[in-house]
């Protein structure tokens, strides 16, 4: 999933730079420290202010997740070993898991496997679930919310920036067209900026950490939804069935393994 | 559903290159590579930043989609096979539904009718099938989402491609107005490209592809509906009256067939 | 409901090219058949595109709805009729209401009206009449979208016309500055056609399809209330307390026709 | 709540008209019949097209609300005496209450009250005044939605104004300056109009009937919950704690008067 | 928390500002009385107008707030408190927790436990619990709203202000470029005010506000959550699995302590 933003952001300074050259723009018409820092430096002032210090905190972190995907497992690699657990469970009883569950990596389904097999009371695994999930999703909605404040300040901080460049060429307005016409030029280099920054970076970083999040819920619902019915001792087929839901229609697990036997001991 | 796409895309094309042409514009000057390259390749390059890989990969795929059409069944000709299902349920019982069943073309009622005929519990039933209808329902609407990401992007680049062109106009403002006056109408190409990119291709995809998702939707929450009624051993007429209101009042299924004995079976 | 619908544009039309006049504009500057094209039919294949067909063929009739009015029934109307079959079905039983049922014109409640008195289980009628109404709202907020569709893409295109004149008159920019001024007026009519069409026409139809539709909603709440009320023999006096809520204060039924034996019947 | 209201279209009248003087503008030269027909006549054109004539003639009323403030009983008020309700009912029986009840203003509580002492059935009680409640809700809204549309017109058709008078401005567009200068601030009074109206008065008047509603919705949610609780025969310190929360935290009731036996009665 | 948003203001002025000064602008051109009062005053008056004098009267409390973040206390240190009583209420009964929940200093989290002590019924609990927390959310959020609401009204006032400034500056133009040049500079103080007002102040202290009463309301869910947990005399292990769920991944509790004999006792 990484790969993709870095190609994305590329691919968006390309096209934009060079446009410009071709255009026959100079780029050192683009380089502007005062536009800068009006744009760059208010729109870290604003974001800051607007979020408590550890979110401040946390934008480099979620930048590199951005950059490199998240790390929750594949809903295809998950879906076959959840419904492997409801066949053995039903078998041999919950209690044989205990050794596959150790094994699970995702923390999340780790965890409700364990507290399955010490014989939770389902009620109470599911509120426990739940719990989890929904926290650990506005935890992440919060990270990625600040790239989108961040790009809702920007380009209005570009435009703050071209007026103030325009205040400074206006209240000096002779008859010199030419310098005029550099005074605007440099005083949209903030526009420029402001624009920019919101469009390939802020504001694509903040949809891929969401659709990121998307993709780790969607495992953490699987999981639950899985977990929850091998503890009610659900058939595996019905298990299967459920989780076949979550996974894309080419990327379905095969139908064929269990369809003997399958219609008479979906029935029970 | 697949033609009104095209005809729509050619004639909002007509209306506005006919126009530009009446108008006494040269076609000429809405060719403009640099303005292009910002727009049209920026766009890309945010977009795909913003969304993992294989969304971007899908974008052909929604494209033809949104041209074509859904593959969905109508309403119209499932709700009275889902009514002759429940009559015959009735009376014959559900396993005399298996030939039937393995007929049905949409996946999700043959999914649903197997599940049933094979006396999958009516509470797993409805989970199974409702887990495939929010999962299906969400994938459809990450794939059209793509489309509005880029209509939003689209329009703000060309935006960024103007306010590029100008600084390079006005940073060599000299005497020669009719040159300015070329600068300026080149960097006006690129809001042109964003705009009419925005309107007339991706924010209207993006909509055909989301009303053919809710058209497929409803399908499947009314073969939900009669699944569960004709599992529950509903009256055929009560079957019938659900469906009907997924019809359009001028599209329903005619009131006389069952009128005479209806009300004292309806009692049941 | 339809005449504020007639008044309403043609006072907005008055008060638009009335105030037009009056400032010494001629009118004839506002036709320009380049920015009709780019504005009406663009907006028309955007739109086009971004529905099913059956919507687009859909506009004139929800265009004469908006201009008529609704053919629901008044909750004023509907109200006492309900309470006095309230009353009537508790003394007399619920068969003893066909021949009123058959006379009702509203088909939603003579539907489930209808119904009841073939003695559908009360589940499978609030089942039937509540995806009746659900459906029948998302029908009707579907024909006022297209409207809100075509308003969000008029102004676009007003600005993506003058853009293209903008384009025009500058690329041919020489010392004529009231060529100049002539040919920025002619632009600038695109916008006023976006803008005009989108706040005069397009979106107050929209919202006056979305007033129509809710005012018909609520009817059907209420005989969805009366009619499980009836059924489930309620006191008349709860069901005339329940539908008192959905009319409008200074609306109401009188309090005082059954007030002496009230306190003690609702007890029941 | 009401000199809120006045006082603050009053601030806002005087730092906006004071600045325009205190800069040297001419107060005539905000005055323009054109425009304030164009704005004002056109955004109550497309704003009674919008809606259905009740709305329309609901605006005189719903101005003098947002001026006044709302009739509805004060929540401080209101807890107590409900909370000594409680404690009698639960000392007498609920009958005692119809004294009290009569002489209650709030005409919901009343009903709410008197439907209670009348015996109802608490679930039956419970649909009537949720009813009530989400009816009035709605009614409420609406009544509030039409200024928010005006304010969504009104600044659009200022802009629609704008572009009106620059027409006829630039159409002859001549070697006077001073005429086209004269001309573009003519024109600009329609945006001063458009965008001065809907903020300094409709979307104001908007936020405050929304204010002024939710504060009166808060009550009958008080109201409600007191109520059902008394039905149901809560202990009065359940129901003193219940109603606390709808308090503000400065205005709650003071907690010394139960203290000593709340424990041990707390615990029926 | 306070200390970000104090920072964060400095950061973006000196951002803003600096930027200004490094582009040659002279700091007195952004001193304007005319734009101030249109903008500031402006703003103040239209939203004083738009909420109740009790919001407006609060506007320097929560400004403090945001100065100084919330009083609530930490979820990492109120987490193992509850998981201590809830060990303490299983081994030696609810009535041994007095002590403990007098010492409590959240008010919140004090009610709570004080309700469960005195025996409350659990439902009752919950009710009394949930009110508080949904009005005191909503008190919340009236405070944020309205600084929200200012930061609408701020920019557009802005450019309200820099219209007026230009149809006085236009309405004199005569020749002189220079004294043009001046008033477009005066006007666009206005636009500056009003952007900088709301993208530096009005809006981030928005956003802080709603971040300090989302981790408050986040405390409050715990305890919520926890106080139930103990009063339904769950296995502490379960309370503690519960809780952690509200704790971020790096601050979660040890798992050490109870490992032993945590998988037979949470069979319980």
């Amino acid at each position: 999933m990484g790969i993709s933003t870095i190609i994305g952001i590329a691919v968006a300074a390309i096209g934009i730079i060079g446009g410009f050259i071709i255009e026959g723009g100079a780029i050192m018409s683009l380089f502007n420290i005062p536009g800068f820092m009006i744009v760059v430096v208010g729109t870290m002032g604003a974001t800051m202010t607007a979020f408590p210090l550890s979110q401040t905190l946390g934008i480099p972190g979620s930048f590199i997740r951005a950059m490199t995907g998240g790390s929750g497992a594949e809903p295809r690699e998950m879906a076959p070993s959840l419904v492997d657990m409801a066949d053995k469970a039903r078998r041999e009883g919950l209690l044989s898991l205990e050794e596959e569950a150790q094994k699970v990596e995702e923390p999340f389904a780790r965890k409700g496997l364990m507290l399955m097999i010490d014989g939770t009371d389902p009620e109470a695994l599911q509120s426990i679930l739940e719990i989890d999930m929904e926290q650990e999703a506005a935890r992440l909605k919060e990270k990625s919310e600040i790239w989108k404040t961040g790009s809702g300040f920007s380009p209005t901080l570009g435009v703050l920036g071209a007026v103030m460049g325009l205040i400074t060429v206006l209240s000096g307005l002779g008859g010199d067209v030419a310098a005029l016409g550099h005074g605007i030029a440099v005083a949209f280099v903030a526009t420029f900026y402001g624009v920019g920054l919101a469009n390939v970076l802020l504001l694509p970083i903040h949809m891929k950490l969401n659709a990121i999040a998307a993709e780790e819920q969607q495992v953490r619902e699987m999981i639950l939804e899985g977990t929850l019915s091998i503890q009610a001792g659900d058939n595996p087929r019905i298990v299967r069935e459920k989780l076949q839901g979550y996974l894309a229609p080419g990327n379905r697990l095969p139908d064929d393994e269990e369809d003997d036997g399958g219609a008479e001991a979906a029935a029970a």
